[in-house]
């Protein structure tokens, strides 16, 4: 297969951790013999300072004549005390999301035995937990009218949502289902907000196409608490964007592999992969950042592709690194541990 | 003191529960030299199926005249299955909220030393937890202008916050922090909402008249996460209606002591106290269900009339209840355990 990549590094760490997966993916590609051509490209803060915006239109062009996109990590702190300034990494991301058309984002949540102490949670509440939210990415409040009135004393922001952009996050859930365990979880607060309402009468309906899959709808703050007390009791989950902001990086922190964890934000025509772990800058150049979540990113990618077999390949090296203790300094223990460019290496050698 | 206080019992397991934080007010009344005068009132499915409506107006009147009052539960499973019906028990719970101007839902977790293995989490992480979430109640998503357009297409809900709101609720933010720890965390999605952004430039502009709080901001995905990892890292925490439900129900299951939770609903002229379980309709009538939560609440009620050494009592007579074993089957641990009107009853003796 011949695939034309876009790599959006970004900030922070986000380069280091990039050219892990990069190392990975070609060691993959050589293998299987497959050729990629990676096309770098500007985001972020990086972009902000290089040319004024954070997701400038060559960079647009880039992605959406790519057959992928993978994204390392963006912000950078000297933006982080004042949230309303004109320009931010952030607008880059969902300006990013929407043009592209990234309506689905997926994001696994599962464990690896070698790490389980490292969660906060006990380890029989944790222990073989194996979900999936999909979260709805570029609808609901995040992109509904906003503003001020009333000289500023007033704001507003408006959560909007079609039946059409239900159908489609919906639809690929009850698929993801299928090929899972058959149970789906609508997340929802249909006791009050009308577009939860329209979300729920949505997958109601279409349950009947799937008639194999278990569909159980509970509200958005039972799903917090529940998160907590026994993540291993879900499967897929599927919920709007503002629900599903808060709910995943609350599913991410249960597992004790937080630093490990990749995601895909899916399109109808394009798909970006990217780690769910922010950019770090105090680790930035120190070739300390677990390059893992990335390379696991990667995985995703090829297996998006229809490619399981090369998927595949990256999980059990990254598995066989965490056996062998070939990790960075955050899953080390105070054993022995390597920098950034190591694993990255050993994964490579071990593909 | 003489005291008249509406006495909300609702549905399911709230009447049982109420009669013993009844049973224990009127030890502590009679201790203390006090004379309270209870009106009991129809509320929730209860008062559905008696009236056809959830907060009947004649509920209405009895709690405005009130000096407070003591709610139970609500909700019934014969509502469960279509959250858009058009009477349900939760609209009760909101129109009683926006009339009686219930605008500060104050949420403690802390955690009893004896219940700390029943928490999901491990000790290390959740040991010395005790923090107060207030949760804006009466403004927000919650009660912007909502419903359907295009032929019922399309949904949208739309939340609105003015200065003036923002500011009654971090005032009691502020107070409540001054009597803690001093920390106050906004908590925010400032960086994609404008209603975050009206919140967050609001408390800042208030810093100043607290100078000894040291005041942070988090964004409600990241405060997500660090509820789960370090909860005993936070002191106040003051957020929006929306995500004062999600995060406040995060927190109580983090303690291990979530069925002991009270909680208070506190306006400008009245404030209400709950425990924060539901009405658990299969326990009603049973006499299985734990009436501490419901207790404390009322000690969080004779609190705020300034009656510290009251609230206190019940408070030693709760912990000395723990520790003697004198609680229901939820805390037994397989031990001896006692029905709800007895472990009330031990209360009441304890006082
Ligand atoms: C940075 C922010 C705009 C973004 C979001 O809220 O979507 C982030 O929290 C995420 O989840 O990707
Ligand atoms: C029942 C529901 C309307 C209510 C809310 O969302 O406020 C409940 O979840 C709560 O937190 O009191």
């Amino acid at each position: 297969m011949k695939l034309n990549i876009a790599l959006l590094a970004g900030d922070g760490i986000g380069p280091e951790v990039i050219d892990q997966a990069v190392k990975v993916s070609d060691a993959v590609a050589s293998k299987f013999g497959h050729e990629i051509t990676w096309k770098p490209a500007l985001t972020g803060a990086a972009a902000i300072d290089a040319v004024g915006e954070p997701y400038p239109d060559a960079t647009h062009e880039i992605c959406a004549n790519a057959d992928a996109v993978l994204f390392g990590a963006i912000g950078h702190p000297k933006f982080d005390n004042d949230p309303s300034a004109p320009v931010r990494p952030e607008q880059g991301l969902l300006k990013m999301r929407k043009k592209l058309g990234l309506f689905a984002n997926v994001r696994p949540t599962f464990t690896f035995p070698s790490l389980l102490d490292k969660s906060p949670l006990k380890r029989d509440r944790i222990e073989g937990t194996d979900l999936v939210f999909l979260r709805e990415l570029t609808g609901g409040i995040y992109f509904g009218e906003k503003g001020r009135r009333d000289g500023g004393e007033t704001a507003f922001d408006n959560c909007v949502y079609t039946r059409a952009e239900v159908q489609r996050l919906a639809k690929k859930g009850f698929e993801l289902a299928m090929t899972r365990s058959k149970k789906l979880c609508c997340v929802d607060k249909a006791n009050v907000l009308e577009t939860s309402r329209l979300w729920r009468e949505t997958v109601q309906a279409m349950e009947k196409d799937y008639p194999e899959v278990e569909v159980s709808y509970e509200f958005v703050d039972a799903v917090a608490m529940r998160l907590v007390q026994w993540p291993n009791s879900y499967d897929v989950l599927i919920t709007e964007n503002l629900f599903g902001d808060i709910l995943t990086d609350e599913a991410s922190v249960i597992s004790g592999s937080m630093g490990l964890m990749p995601s895909a934000s899916m399109g109808a025509d394009i798909a970006l992969f990217e780690p769910i772990h922010g950019s770090y800058p105090q680790a930035t150049g120190l070739n300390i950042a677990n390059p893992m979540a990335t390379v696991l990113s990667a995985a995703m990618m090829f297996e998006n592709f229809g490619l399981q077999a090369e998927g595949k390949a990256i999980r059990e090296a990254v598995n066989a690194a965490l056996s062998a203790g070939h990790v960075t300094e955050d899953l080390a223990e105070g054993g022995k541990s390597y920098g950034t460019s190591e694993v990255g290496d050993w994964l490579a050698g071990n593909i």
